[in-house]
């Protein structure tokens, strides 16, 4: 071994600001329409779920939003998070490229979602919200608004998809220790749970999707105006916290006097992707350096590589405003693939955006490949990442291979959004050659693009 | 929140040179005996087991010895470990005490281990041994041992403490990620575990214990000399190795513009009190800094509060060399406490000359106080703290009560050891009020010290 391996920053260089890709893009993007009228959304009609800082973010056209000094205060336990050189990898695959990779599981929830749960939490609090309502998926969103509620004395309320409830009963307890309430959805706490239950067989325990627990936890923040709803992915505020990545990224490539050619996250909501790239992108944009950025998403749950780019609901039931989109349809329910943060039917707009005008390209990796690369990632570079994670490096791992059979030196750079430690029952299983991949067929995925709604050009 | 609240070192600041005590110590602490003759172990009879280096580690006098370039080269990965100031747990306390945590838990496998782990492995490759066995106890220095021999190319075989291996099964899967086998002990696969399951009721699963499955990781090592064995606490070079944990502490504390005025750290067999204490010592032995230093062990397992200081061998079946140290007596079985890491009935013979000298300090803390000290630590700091750190932790607020009690503005150092991600079953029995303590009773301590080896003075 030889050479630097790790590349880190003082707290001084945690970024003093977000940045916000709207205000380079050509165009701005699609804004949100109300679901029943289909006219953009107005601010008041929003802020019955989110804080107005919040919604301020996402119709903000400033390049630069500043970080307020009591989120940096909570960002310094864990930020800046290290830049790797994975030299181990780089040799296990013969190949000529540098492969760097950003690592966020180890802030406190051991995901990079906490980014964005701070200032969320934050804003809710200055404005006298006292409790707020979420999903979580593969548990690190619910996880990640624990800690920040913790931090600044706010109830929180957490519906969790059932089928990783069942998976990692201890991202349950590491919830409560940070205080929160966990539920496992669908609940028959709500309207729509118990309807969704209702079409079960009795006895049995849905499965859950990420599109469902939204319905349930925007349900109960609706009927109590003391109580706010937090989303972890898909919103352009939460894209926006997620820049202190990228922009990291920036200043530890500059002490490493090397810049990436390849960009590369996974995608559920699409917040680690946004958060990677959109500081290079602007870098790209406004005519400095050029870059690829790689998207990708589990074969399971194919939005960008065979969905629609259509407006959309966020949720099951159509509560939420209608977004445009690259989605499978809001009513599709995704195999119970242990990637449980990337069974999300649609991806934030904003990225879907720059998908859409070949910003960034999409891929899509089936579980086994991606288990297999994060074994891999776990033998050589030591960490056990997170089976979302795993989405990104198993690309990562292709773009290695075409530059050896290409004999290219290029600097590949993937985000490992987070730790296994909770997901290691998926590991086992893999090894244990129980985990199969299963193909979406076109007719099933027919069907629930015929559900997609009917909007109005306006 | 103000003022920072982390201390971060460069890679540059990695120290060059493990620190040992020895040198510096009024007199030499008794050296190991001979299991049959009680005269002092030669290093030809010693060699079948440990490598050359680490046996000369041990014998040594010399103050520093230089840590090879190959070993930092993996402590890149994860050195220096940070200092926190524990500005919330402060505030909850109401406490002037100044509370600062070093945090081993970001290392590849959760805990301080890997810092020994690493060079030993390095050791034994360089002396051409393909395969370590070694025994874990709450499965960290298991994995940490799989981890460093997947980073040199030598085969690893785990004998992991039956009542541990049950409670934890997911640690097996990070070894086998990193390559290693991994046994519940006792096993069928040695005489000695063969004999331990033979007193069973058939059928039943035997709860094992450190000592045991030492036994059972020396005899594997014995009946081949292409294998070595790999010892994860209790031994002066895994002590030695730990200093770099102090010699960090030690230029964060000059950062910090700080001095500790009491250290405090958990111990199993002793390597992270000894890593911790061992270079501020060196402080108040060359008479430059004052210092306390307190040793936190289990009421379960009360070798240094309750045990007797005597010639003790390190495993259950006395295959090992007698070592003068704290000790319940080697065939004492300790109860299935969560801390699986401090169910261990000696204690290092070096942190135990130093608590026989007075450099040391021993408190026997409850695991009920232990968990209640890691749940207000996991709201508070947001880390979820392994259960033997949360023995550290418990201490670290009685002596912070005092302060407050007293007015006294101290500064306290606690040693995290490690995070307890693979250990929330254990908090989730905790919060479900399942968790009761134990008293280690007068008549059955007795019963196990009796049993002490009869060593004649030479």
């Amino acid at each position: 071994m030889s050479g630097q391996i790790k590349y880190l920053l003082d707290e001084r260089d945690i970024p003093t600001h977000w940045y916000n890709i709207v205000a380079d893009l050509p165009e701005r993007p699609p804004r949100p329409l109300n679901p029943r009228t289909h006219q953009p959304m107005s601010a008041a009609e929003m802020t019955s779920l989110s804080a107005t800082e919040l919604l301020r973010q996402d119709g903000s056209t400033e390049r630069f939003i500043a970080i307020p000094d009591q989120v940096r205060d909570v960002y310094r336990r864990f930020r800046p998070s290290p830049l790797y050189r994975a030299r181990n990898l780089e040799r296990e695959l013969g190949t000529p490229a540098r492969i760097y990779y950003k690592y966020e599981g180890f802030s406190p929830t051991g995901s990079h979602k906490v980014n964005t749960a701070v200032p969320q939490v934050f804003y809710n609090a200055g404005q006298g919200i006292r409790k707020l309502t979420t999903e979580t998926g593969a548990g690190q969103w619910g996880t990640a608004l624990a800690f920040a509620c913790a931090q600044f004395d706010v109830d929180c309320e957490v519906f969790w998809v059932g089928a990783s409830y069942d998976q990692k009963p201890y991202r349950k307890t590491m919830m409560e220790a940070f205080g929160a309430t966990v539920h496992r959805s669908p609940t028959t706490r709500t309207d729509v749970g118990r309807k969704a239950r209702a079409t079960e067989p009795p006895g049995s325990e849905p499965l859950g999707s990420i599109g469902l627990a939204v319905s349930e936890a925007v349900e109960v923040a609706l009927a109590d105006p003391g109580t706010g709803y937090a989303l972890g992915s898909t919103a352009g505020h939460t894209l926006l916290h997620q820049t202190v990545i990228g922009e990291e990224a920036l200043k530890q490539f500059a002490l490493a006097e090397d810049y990436p050619d390849v960009l590369i996250s996974c995608v559920g909501g699409g917040s680690s992707m946004g958060g990677l790239a959109f500081p290079f992108l602007r870098e790209k944009l406004t005519g400095n350096r050029d870059v690829r950025a790689i998207a990708v998403e589990p074969t399971a749950c194919p939005a960008m590589t065979r969905g629609k780019y259509a407006w959309d609901y966020g949720d099951m039931e159509g509560l939420t405003p209608l977004m445009k989109m690259y989605t499978v349809g809001h009513r599709f329910v995704p195999a119970a693939i242990h990637a449980g943060g990337l069974r999300y039917h649609g991806v934030s707009p904003l990225v879907s955006y720059a998908v859409h005008q070949g910003l960034i390209e999409p891929v899509a990796k089936s579980q086994t490949d991606c288990f297999a690369a994060g074994l891999l990632f776990a033998r050589t570079e030591g960490i056990m990442p997170a089976p979302e994670a795993t989405h990104g490096l198993a690309a990562c791992i292709d773009e290695a291979i075409r530059c050896r059979e290409t004999g290219s030196d290029e600097a590949l750079l993937v985000l490992v959004t987070g730790h296994a430690h909770f997901d290691l029952a998926a590991y086992a299983s893999f090894q244990a050659g129980q985990i199969t991949d299963e193909e979406l067929s076109e007719e099933q995925l027919e069907v629930f693009l015929s559900q997609l709604p009917v909007v109005s050009p306006h």
